[in-house]
């Protein structure tokens, strides 16, 4: 079975996103100075072939773990896509 | 009223997403040869300072199209987090 999995990566909450700074920076060079914060990450979608959910499970968080995120910087979370 | 606005922007579905490709061939090298397609795109949160969740979302919307997405190669999709 295919398995579509969801993932979020992003920078961990109690460090600085210098990107996101800038971000708002622009936001409000453009006139949105409603925005007061953003932060940014990575979205990746994973099509995964394995014989059940928690196995494929298994393979997204190995993916995370050893390949997407780096534990040091950033935080990831998982979601299956019904 | 702050609202927290979660925005998925990722590339087209018809076009090739090479920084994807480069991560399965990486995924596979770690021997987790069953994922069989990956797309990377950016996920940003925005935390915005508006009247209602209406003008936030203008203000997303606003946000996305001006600088944070690319419409000839991306797409986004913007989420209220409750």
């Amino acid at each position: 079975m295919t398995f579509q999995v969801q993932i979020k990566v992003m920078p961990l909450n109690d460090l600085l996103d210098p990107q996101g700074k800038a971000v708002v920076g622009g936001l409000h060079n453009l006139g949105l100075t409603g925005v007061q914060d953003v932060r940014v990450g990575k979205h990746i979608i994973l099509k995964i072939e394995a014989a059940n959910e928690a196995a494929a499970k298994e393979v997204a968080e190995t993916a995370c773990k050893k390949l997407l995120a780096n534990a040091v910087m950033e935080f990831f979370e998982i979601e299956f896509v019904k």
